[in-house]
Formats: C-alpha cells, structure tokens, sequence
C-alpha cells in the first residue's frame, strides 16, 4: 500500500525533528501492559474496555484485532495505528483516573470521538491507548431562555441537533460527518464546516469546557455564561488542539434559535472574476439572512453530474459557466427572506454587465436538498473519479483561481498532466471563510505526483501568507508543513505550552507538533 | 479619601495571598532611574517620554507630576498609581525594545489604551512604567470583501468605525467609552457592550494580534484568514488578559457588514417575572435582526428621569410598570425590520395575558437616540443621585430581580436602607446576555456599606454560579474576588500561564491574579 509507505517515510522525518527538540529529560513512552489492563479493569466494567492483552494471569484476550480495528484507522483508512487497548469511560472521574495512570506510568494516549478527523489525529501512531468518548453521551442541561447547552464531549453532533429542534434551537455548526462525529471531537478540531458564516467560530461560541488535563487533574470551566471576564480565558486553549493538551469531557455551547425558512440558489458566473464583487453585492443585499457562499469551479461540477452527485443543472443554466456559487439564506419571515433573495436575482440579472448568466432557484425543501446535494456532493465525486490529493487551505478570496490554475500549470510543466497521471485539478470551498478545498484528483498516488504537489502548494500557501490548514488541522498529516502558516515563535511558544501542560508527553502524541 | 484608603487595605491583603504563590525566586521589581531614562531616549524622541526623573547628568526634569497625572490616575479618579515614566512608542519595534530592557533589568510595566477601564487595571499600584499606546494609531489595511481590518493597538474605536463608514461596515463591538477607548484596550480587556448580543463576543471576531511578550520577542499572529487551524490559538490568551501577559500592539478584527436600518422601543412591562418570556418571544419574532434587549428596573428609570437623561416617557406609558425593557433591530431592509417590529408588538399587546402594558417606539433618528439615551444614561444618573458600589454581574437571567431584592432586603435588615445611608439598589443591564448592572447607591463611601455588601455580593453571585466579572476584567479591583467565579485549580493553572510567559513578573503587576 503506498499510503502505509508514505506514512512511514513522514514519521521518520517528523520523529527526527521532534527529536531535536523534546527537553532531554522527557522518557520514551510505555506501551499498556497486562498489569495496566489490570488496574483499568478496577476502574472500568468489561463492557468498556476492549484489549488484545492477555490478563494478568496470562489468560489470552477473547478480543480480536478485527475488533479494535475501527479504532486504529482512521475515516480515510490511510492512517493505521497498533493500540491493543481502547477504553471507553462513562464519567469525567473515570477519564481522570485513566489519564491520572497512564500519565504516572508514562503510556502514551490518543483521545478519540467520532473518529472522522481527516488528518490522522485520532488514531494512534504505535501502540497508544485509546480513550474513546462514545460511552459520555448525555445532555447535562439546556435553557431554551438563553440558549446555553451543556453536554458531555461525547454526544454525536446531529443527535444534539435532533434534542435542540423541538426547542426551536440548533447548534451553530454543522458539518457533512455530522451523523459521527461528536461535539467534543468537533471542539478539539475547532470544526469549521457549512454554518460557520452565519454562527462564527467555535472560539465565540463554545462558553465553556470540562477538560482531564494530562496529570489527570479535572480542570472544570464549564460556564454557562455568555459573559466571564475573570481571568484567562484558559478553555481557549483546548479549542483546535486536537487532543494533545487534555481531553475534553464536557461542552457548553450557545445554541442559535432555529432559523424559521431557508432558501438557496445556484449562480452560473461566466468568470471566476465575477465571484468576488459578486460575494460583495451578496453579502450587501441580504446581509444577516446570507448563511453560506459557497464556490466551485465548472471542472468539479462537471465531475459531480458525471458522478451523479445531487440533480444536474440544465444545460442552459450552465452553458458558458467558468463557476458556481451556491447561496443560502436562512432568517426569522419566508416572505421577506424570498423578497430579498428575488430582489438580489433581478438586481443580478438586470445589470448592464451582469456577474451572472443564470441562477437556479429552489422552489420547496426537495429542490433545496437537490442543490445542496451537489455541493456536498464534491467531495464524493473527486473520490469516485481517482486518488485525490487533499489541500484544505485558507488564502485570499482573490487568489482562489490563481492557486488552482497555477497548480495546474506547475503539473503540466512536469507532463503530468495527462490521463493516467493528474486527470483533474479542481477547487471549491467556503468562499465566504476564504477557505478553498483544493483537490488533485490523480488515477493513482505516487511518489512522483506527491513530489510534485510538495511542499510547491504549501510554498504556495505561504507565498499568500495562507493557512496550510483551514479547518481540518494539523494532526500527524501537516506537522512537517506547520512552519508554513506559523513561524519558529510561534511554534516554540505552541510547544512551551504543550510543555507546560504536558511534560510527560503522554497526550496524543506525535500529533500537531513538529 | 476613603478611596485611597480602601485601596490600601485591599492590596495589603493582596500582597499578602500572592507572596505565598510566587516562585521563591522571583526578585522584586526595580523602580526606573535616570539611566533608564537615558536608555529609552536612545530609542524614542523627547516627544515620546514625559518622565519627572532627572537626567543623567542630573538635569531636573521639566515634566511636572500633573502632566503625568491623566496617566496615573483612572477613569474614576479611584485609583492612583505613582508612575514617574510615561512612554509612547509609535512602533511595535520600539514598543518590543522597551519592553525587552524593563525585562532585563525587572522593571514593572504598565500597558495602557484608553485609560477607561473601570477596573484600576490600566494605571500603576506603585511606580510602573507607563507604555501609553496611544502613538500607534493607523489604520495597516482594510479589505472590504472580507471585512478583515487590520489596525495598530492605539486606534481609537470611533475613530476606526468613522474609518469603516464609507466601506459600509462597523467594528463588532460598541461601549460607551467608545470616543477614548482603544482597539487594543478593548481586546485586552474582552469587552463586551452593547453589540454583543448580535455580533458575539471578541473570541470569535478578532482574528489575530501582534503581542510583544514580556521578553521583548514579537509573537506575530496578525493573521488576516478567517479560518486556521494551525496548532493552539495562543492569541485567544491575550483576549481579556488585561496586559498581564504581553502588550498587544495589533488586531486583526473581522468587522461586520453595517445594517441598513435600526430601529428601537422601550417596553414597559407590568412585573419582573414577564422578562424571561418575553425575552424568548422577541428572539422568536426578531431572530436575525435583534440587536439590544436591554432591561432596567423601574427605579434606576425613576433616576433616570429625575436627572434628565433623555426624555421621559409618557406619565401613561410608565404607569404601573415594574420595569422595562429597550429592544434594538439591526438589519438589511428598513421595510422588513419594521414589519416585523410592528408584528411583535401587535402580537404582544393583543395577547390575553399581555406580558407588556406599553411599547414606545420610535419614528426617527432622533427619536430613536432619544430612546436609548436614557438606557445609556442610566449611570450617569447613579453616579449624579449618590456614590455607588458597582457589581458587573453575570447571572442566569432569572435570577436578576432575586439578586437586586435580597440585596436590598440585606441592607434593610442591617438597617442601612435609609436616606442618609443606602439611598437606592438598582439593576439593569444586557438581559441578552445575563449580564446585570448591580448599583447600590448610597450616601457617601463608609466602611459600614462596604462591609455590607462584600463579600455578601461576591457569595451571591457564587451560590448562582455567576461571574464576579462579566465584562469589566477583574484589574486591582477584584483580584481578591476571583475566586468566588474561578476555583483553585482554573486559578493555579492562570498562576502558571502568567509564569510562562512572564516569570519576572514585570507585565502589570498586581493585576488579575490575587
Ligand atoms: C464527511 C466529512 C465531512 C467533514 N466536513 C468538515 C467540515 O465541513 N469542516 C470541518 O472543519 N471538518 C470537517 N470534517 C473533519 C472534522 O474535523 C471532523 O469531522 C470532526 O470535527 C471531528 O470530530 P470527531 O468526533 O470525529 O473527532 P475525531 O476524528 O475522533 O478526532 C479528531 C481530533 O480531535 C481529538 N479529539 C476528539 N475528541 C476529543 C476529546 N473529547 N477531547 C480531546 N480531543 C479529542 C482527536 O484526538 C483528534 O486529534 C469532515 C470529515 C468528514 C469525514
Ligand atoms: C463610559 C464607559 C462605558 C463603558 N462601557 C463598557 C461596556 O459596555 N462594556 C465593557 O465591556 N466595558 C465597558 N467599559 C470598560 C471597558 O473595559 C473599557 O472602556 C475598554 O475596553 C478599555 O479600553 P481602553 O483602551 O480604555 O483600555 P485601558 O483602560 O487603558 O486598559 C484596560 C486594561 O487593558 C490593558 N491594556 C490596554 N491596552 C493594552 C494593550 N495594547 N496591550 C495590552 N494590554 C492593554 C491595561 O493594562 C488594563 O489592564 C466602559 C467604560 C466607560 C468609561
């Protein structure tokens, strides 16, 4: 398998790095041992622990291998850890008292949630214990006056969803692995997602956390207060750390009041020139109801009708498009929502030099779903017509063709731009964040395609002072890129702070760090 | 002046807590000389030092000790530092050069904007130096398809949103210091105000910041990306660190597009039980475009009126109301905003139970400033009728009239609710976001009051798990109250972040940590 080489040839480059810059005093890391099996069994009921290890009185595990396998690989079955042991704790005590161990006897953890982080955060790099959230599961409150929502990190995101409808409230995030992940893996990845231009980000909206820091300390900031100037705002931290400074156990979270009508159309620009001024006169006429903007260039929309992803558009509706843009507008009044919508299309329309040659309107909640399918289709369809290489980047509105096209450009000029090598260079993305979700679709990975593409895209990135990642982070899959987006004081003063809170080294290793 | 010695009991106190956690090998700091003198002049011009100190060759100054006295004393005239150095760098260079030199030789540093704050943090408890901001005031860029402006830390508010105006955007956030203040003051100290409810708190708009730390090192973050996720968000540290860690000399701030249309109206409602239904009704009808829903008691608006803040209210439309409410919508077309205003109040006077007695609404913009220039006025009235204890409170909602009631039955029962002690216990506050202005308005200053109310108000907010400081900061003022909000490990754990990055402990000291 190329991935696992590939892999392999980062961890030794990434190890040699780390190296150099681990205070001489920190110890290799312990593997889990049957005695330490024996001490979680004081702790937890079997049904929460599953191990390959043998007991203390060398009776074998009934457990298999296969069995801990959803837990070792990762959403895109590229990363592949070796843990024989995954616990599963039902209270904050219990993973404190986990941690509290496993810090003592110096054994390397990997918290995990819902498991579809895409950059190989949440599995194990050797033999880590795992220590999945699944089992803390539970709404601790909710006050529909306020809308303060205070759960356990372990609750699946769209169950959250489902509790806060009848309340007439929604968490103010949303993203396509929703039905998985959970509200305390979405905290540690600082998940973006769909409704993050409406809502913000999670550092506005997260107004507490319960965090087990490595020596097992439980660190209880769990506020269900919109305002709280006493002191550092410490659960900051832990938000986008992706479990490297302790393991979130608790999440409290202003939920947005349910938007009572939402509504979406699909613009065909004759130019990607036209998309900025477009996003301009957008967010200037429907101003608090716009909810997403999203872009994608024609070459993925073709890739998503050849995919069957969502209904394709009519060819006149796309004829002579270089892109789309998908608007959504989510507000309190359907009538003055769809005024506003109409009166943006006819203004659009209407002008002398118009940005847009067509727009397609839904017209009930079934066209809505269509339209949305094919952007959240994109995806699926890169996977469908080969390997694709994955850049989840922040850079200028502006640059957004010019990064596609010139990354194009530089495969060419390699030859590898040809049928049985890079078929697709495409780009879509949360225009309104700045973030652009460039993707290499290539009809194999290889070591050629990959020297290619690195570090020339993340130079790319740095050239436009961008970020190597938007939303996804950094897990084990950027650390080498890092430097990048962040510059030696600001990566010295990351590792200060992972230092401070874990000297041992025990959370989550190899992972965020270079 | 009972002022002064109140504030020297308090920090005999503090001093005393704080000795037994400081490092055994943290030296005291040094008060600067001559030779420092000599040493910032090689940096800045004359025109950037007001020092009384002599120069080297023992020249007296010509500064006075009143020249230095606005950058002494605080916006209440309550706190009085003794600084005999101002400084007012122009660039983060020279800001990073001074700060390096105090570090070295453990002088003590104070950080100071706008000088509004209200909590004693932003003038000396003894000698500091005085790093005066105000010279770093330019505009670095302004991007109006993102909103992302990025400014110098001495930019004035106002002056940024007068800059903003003809880009059709506002910086998120609005306080009444708004013509002093400073952009990097008001990141430090996580300010709140009156835009909170809409546009969220700091956390989530400010993008990155430009900090010089306590070492003279530049932690450059002044990212202008919407989204990154590039390892720990260490500016989120500086956000409401009240210049304890560093000095922020520039933000990077998402500013928001300006609405169309605002329009406001004060609702007088029968009883105090009435706001938490009505507060879930408004967010229901108005979702997206309300702005403010500011509540105040009817006995702060009886002040209000007796000391003419804005015009009174119809003797008809006051009758028989406990209190009010002030409801602001912000949005993008002024015939929708209205509709929907005008709905809410059909809706809420034709009900069978109406949860208001009256709404005023206004009809223009004079109106409309008339209507909020007496929920502004509010403090100038407690501050015109007596002197007043002030608690910036955050509480659930439905605690607000519990807490101003006990307290008043509180001093009652102590027999200090007379006219020539205790005169008045008012509330009012952002409802929207549970944050209450508790005033006890009394006679003068005694001891007897004071004794009364602390810590009787302290444990008040404790027993509602409330914050001591929802939006203020805790300053020199209430270093010794942060405990009743944050416990000992969330303190510890602050005590160890401010030794990280300043182990001299030369970033004003004395404030936030007891
Ligand atoms: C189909 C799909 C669509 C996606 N769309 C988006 C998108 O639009 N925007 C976006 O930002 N991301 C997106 N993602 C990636 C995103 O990061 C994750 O989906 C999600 O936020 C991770 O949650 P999880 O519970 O699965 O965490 P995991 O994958 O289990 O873990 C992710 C990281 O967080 C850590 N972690 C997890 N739980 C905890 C905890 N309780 N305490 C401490 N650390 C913890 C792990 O160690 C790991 O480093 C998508 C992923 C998929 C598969
Ligand atoms: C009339 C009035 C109304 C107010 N209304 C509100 C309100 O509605 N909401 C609210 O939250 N607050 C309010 N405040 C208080 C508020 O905290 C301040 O007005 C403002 O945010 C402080 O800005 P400043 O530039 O004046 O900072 P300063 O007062 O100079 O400093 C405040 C603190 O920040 C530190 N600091 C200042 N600049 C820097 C810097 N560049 N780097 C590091 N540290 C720095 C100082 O050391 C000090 O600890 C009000 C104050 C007044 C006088």
């Amino acid at each position: 398998m190329y991935a696992t080489r590939h892999l392999a040839r980062r961890f030794a480059f990434s190890q040699t790095r780390r190296l150099s810059h681990v205070p001489s005093n920190a110890p290799a890391l312990k593997s889990a041992t049957s005695e330490d099996l024996a001490h979680f069994s004081k702790i937890l009921p079997q049904t929460c622990i599953l191990s390959t290890l043998p007991s203390l009185n060398n009776t074998p595990s009934t457990t298999t291998i296969e069995e801990l396998a959803p837990f070792n690989n990762d959403w895109m079955n590229k990363y592949h850890g070796k843990s024989e042991m995954v616990l599963r704790p039902r209270t904050t005590e219990e993973v404190a008292q986990i941690v509290k161990w496993c810090n003592e006897k110096r054994i390397g953890v990997v918290p995990q949630g819902g498991n579809t982080g895409l950059v190989g955060g949440s599995v194990p790099t050797k033999n880590e214990v795992v220590i999945n959230l699944a089992n803390m599961n539970k709404v601790r409150s909710f006050d529909p006056v306020s809308g303060i929502l205070v759960a356990d990190a372990g609750c699946i995101l769209e169950s959250l969803n489902e509790y806060l409808a009848p309340h007439n409230h929604i968490v103010p995030l949303d993203l396509g692995a929703k039905g998985s992940c959970q509200i305390g893996g979405n905290v540690s990845t600082n998940a973006g997602g769909l409704r993050l231009l409406r809502y913000g980000s999670l550092h506005g909206s997260v107004l507490g956390l319960e965090v087990v820091l490595p020596d097992g300390t439980i660190l209880n900031q769990l506020s269900s207060l919109r305002k709280d100037n006493t002191g550092y705002d410490l659960k900051q931290l832990f938000i986008g750390a992706e479990g490297t400074l302790g393991i979130v156990t608790g999440v409290s979270i202003l939920a947005a009041p349910a938007p009572q009508a939402t509504s979406n159309v699909i613009l065909a620009l004759p130019k990607f020139d036209n998309v900025l001024p477009l996003f301009t006169k957008v967010k200037r006429q429907l101003s608090e109801i716009l909810s997403a903007f999203e872009f994608f260039d024609r070459e993925v929309y073709d890739l998503a009708v050849k995919h069957n992803q969502g209904r394709a558009l009519n060819a006149d509706d796309v004829e002579g498009a270089e892109c789309f843009v998908l608007v959504e507008t989510s507000g309190g009044n359907r009538e003055h929502d769809e005024a506003k919508l109409n009166a943006l299309l006819e203004n659009l329309l209407e002008s002398d030099e118009p940005l847009i040659n067509t727009g397609v309107l839904s017209q009930n909640p079934a066209q809505f779903a269509s339209l949305w399918a094919i952007r959240e289709g994109l995806t699926e369809a890169v996977s469908k017509e080969g390997k694709a290489y994955k850049y989840d980047i922040s850079i200028p509105l502006k640059a957004f063709k010019e990064v596609v096209d010139t990354t194009r450009e530089h495969l060419r000029s390699q030859g590898l731009l040809r049928h049985d090598a890079v078929k697709n260079v495409v780009g879509y993305g949360h225009v309104g964040d700045g973030n652009l979700h460039l993707n290499i679709v290539a009809a194999a990975y290889t070591p050629e395609i990959e020297a290619a593409l690195e570090p020339f895209v993340y130079e790319l990135v740095g050239k436009y002072k961008g970020s190597v990642s938007a939303e996804h982070g950094i897990g084990v899959m950027k650390t080498h890129a890092l430097h990048y987006s962040k510059d030696e004081v600001n990566i010295e003063w990351m590792r200060r702070i992972k230092n401070l809170f874990d000297p041992h080294g025990i959370m989550n290793p190899g992972k965020v760090l270079p």
